[in-house]
């Protein structure tokens, strides 16, 4: 199967917060591709990722960004594809300046926004696969069982001490 | 067609907010319902309304709601399709805790959240349709053509006074 | 004497806080059980536990969760018993997100929201306590003795150096 | 039936929330008091409020302040009674400050918080009938009722337009 | 005198804000330009506006825009002029999304950030010219009268009542 | 000379913060005591303490408390000194809560409120120490020499690496 | 009796809540004077103001200012008076900025800071009178006999309805 | 070439964030001076440096401060050069109290404002020599040689794993 899921983050330091979108997509088997891609630093490079992504097939885009980050949003602004945006948790602000510049996005460019961090990336690469899976039985069937696991796993562990 | 999108809210003054998205799915000729579904007052319904969604054909879920605003998250929860959270506005905290609420969501459940208020009820609509064009050409041509249009009128705009 | 208290928690990991509440009702010989049961991962468990709370004889529920916490309110939504929510510490926002989803409740539904952390965890414990103690003289003594023995400690903290 | 509940407020201008309490009181049939009572301006009035509070008969306060709001808790202190309390929206900080002085009590002295503002004060009085409520079936009976009104009044509003 | 400030906004809704920045261009008599370019609907027209702002003769940038701001940050990161950005007052947050998402800009491009609304748009016609005064005389001298009109103002509306 | 000045904390706990209000007055030879007075926990030790101050000679009260921090504003409303409060920091919400909760005193009865923490304390010594001074040419003869003595090690600090 | 209080703000648009603290000296028979003094438009104005406060026989310099409010703390660093700081509410973070702007005095410069907007100005001025009255019996007698008159007052409205 | 950047902070803890600023200008070549002036602590000091930096041929002020943070605003009312101001981060509110005191000047005297902490420091530098650039194509030159660099890195990182 073609790659589906563009995994992009502003930068090499958001990686060890944007594995978990990875890891998940990788779970549920859905094929995607990862890169660094700065709105700042490369704004050329990511306007030329944002245009071609869905002539190269993708389903989705996911993009991690941390402080004022405009990653998600700019490539909104190139694409039609569904963006899903990870606000980064920073050193400063614990990510709520991540968190506010990327879902105050303006009528016209939405951006899906997750929560911060962690968990945040997780649910983008959930979220990507439930979007895909809403057209293909296959990755909704393998959501509803991670899911089920998950529930099992919750009850099992519910008798604490 | 049939219905492709559920909008739903947790109560009737969150119409003002959430006609937004249902105009949006109209200008681009996604069919779609709406329905007062609440959280906290009908539980039951809407977990009804969650749990077959996707039997019914539905294929993303717009959800709105205010405060400590639970509307979305529970409805992810019952639903593999994937929710799109509108965080409203309220008189007190200007909606702040509407978009937490509905953000910070722990990992296994996503809320695929946008903007507080109309732009963000507005982009609800939107990312829908994005959803649904990545997977059907004709609905994102009807984006793409919409977008072209606004891109002219900021151009033509850009004439201050 | 039977179970009057529920104590439940989002996930595993808050139990290091809600052991607190769960302390308190020990010293203060007020009956409890303890369980997780997940809002999001489990919320067919959640409504049945609500929902059955109150002709199993419990007469209150304390419910412990973080970030996008909709426990406590989603279970107050199922029973007509006091739900006693207590916010979880979070690492982004500090538990900030917490406090607001858990006490910005829509008129209908109330939760008796109490501290962020550890100190509300305690709390809700002493307030189960208390709400009981309202109609059995013995429980209400008892937190009136607690409470004698904390201010003589304080009584006794007040020589500084 | 003697008077089960005390709502006291800071200030007379705090009634055009606190009444919100009353009215669900009356609503449900238990017998409340109403009174002016602060925390800084009237200290003693306060203490002797709250100490002869439970001896009076009273099973629940609920007591609602804004700013930096000392009167839930301090009368919480005063009284071995389940204490609410209702942030009072607020000119600059539009409650927050309430809520946060409010529940943010330390370990020993709880205060169950409600939302800021009406919705809050709505709640408080449904709290206090939820309270007694699982100590006297008739009053839980009225709650029940109440919810089950409320919910047939979400579904009928659920058709839009 | 050829056109020295580039006075751009994300939206003509901004222009009430932004009119602040040009009439104290105007007052000072420094030569601007002002126009609508916005970007998230015209990223393309952005980019070879700020790509060409430097051989077009423009010394300093002014950018302005609200919510999820990421015109003077995108601007910034196409042109190695100075960018100075205005935070535009939003209905939701009142502007402390837009402050955010422009002031935190990562390590390598600055945003010279000023107040939100309409302050700091006249600060940004402010600093433009002090930034041009530090290598024009002229527009200095002009700078440093203006200030001592406004302070001989102050000093007379000294006497209160 | 007897003492003026009464540093109270609401836990003991609040030493470590607390001890640089001492520290200082102890610079500027200011005659001080301490003790742990705790509003929710010994409210009558509070009152008895606030109210008897003034007559024990006492010219100032320093009253320091994290979260819901009642002491500062609950000992000013039983005294006519000025009560300075030191919100102490706190482990969720930094302090944020304690702020808040001592500086928004409604009309009538004002806390003279320092910074958060630390330099809150030192500040409060000082303050303190000015207010004493305004009356008492010696003291405000030492706060002037330690001010001088400050500046001159700022000066020999300038020269930085 | 010559003037014991100064009462300056940065701007003539602070005097609608600068003058709370002016009628509050007058009921209280403490003589002030009051003036426009901005930190930013007239530095050197304010640095004579805060220098020669003392010695023109000065006991307290009430300062209130909004937004970047550095006119209480610049003029605390310029006279061993104690000064006393009135955040002003701004319209666009509600006076937020000007609190934290005003409270947060690095340690050695403490500002008697007071809670935001009119209530902080009434407060300013009482909080002059209570450092007079702990030095000036007649003072101290008024301040407490305007309690007793509030008291009353509270009381009284105590009935509702 | 004389010196053209004025690095100040309000203390030496300062120096850790604002060596940032002075290692770009290093790095650029753009001759700098650094120094500790304290707005509070040594306040003649500052005015003495501000009102001669531009006679001294200085042509951009960086000044770094945290908390209430006075030091950047001071200055800039004592110059007609351009003020860079860094907010450095605090250990109680993490510096979005030093962000607001430097950020929300009133009309009439700029402060161009970066991000909190490191990189803000690193911009400030940056910002500067942006500022220089502007007038001298060497410097802007450097600039645009270090974002090639910087871009390089970007998209040689952009391959993970």
């Amino acid at each position: 199967m073609s790659v589906l899921v563009g995994v992009i983050m502003g930068s090499k330091s958001d990686w060890e917060t944007m594995k978990h979108a990875c890891d998940m997509l990788e779970e549920l088997g859905v094929p995607y591709e990862k890169k660094v891609v700065s709105a700042h630093r490369t704004p050329d490079l990511m306007f030329d990722y944002a245009a071609s992504a869905a002539e190269r097939g993708l389903k989705v885009i996911i993009a991690g960004a941390g402080g004022a980050a405009h990653l998600p949003g700019m490539v909104a602004a190139k694409t039609e594809l569904p963006v899903i945006g990870v606000p980064v948790k920073t050193s400063t602000l614990n990510g709520l300046d991540s968190l506010l510049s990327i879902v105050q996005m303006p009528g016209g460019i939405p951006v899906a926004t997750v929560a911060i961090g962690h968990a945040g990336a997780t649910n983008a690469g959930l979220l990507a696969a439930q979007i895909i899976g809403a057209f293909d039985p296959e990755v909704q069937r393998k959501v509803g069982k991670r899911r089920e696991r998950i529930r099992q796993t919750v009850i099992e562990s519910g008798v604490l001490e």
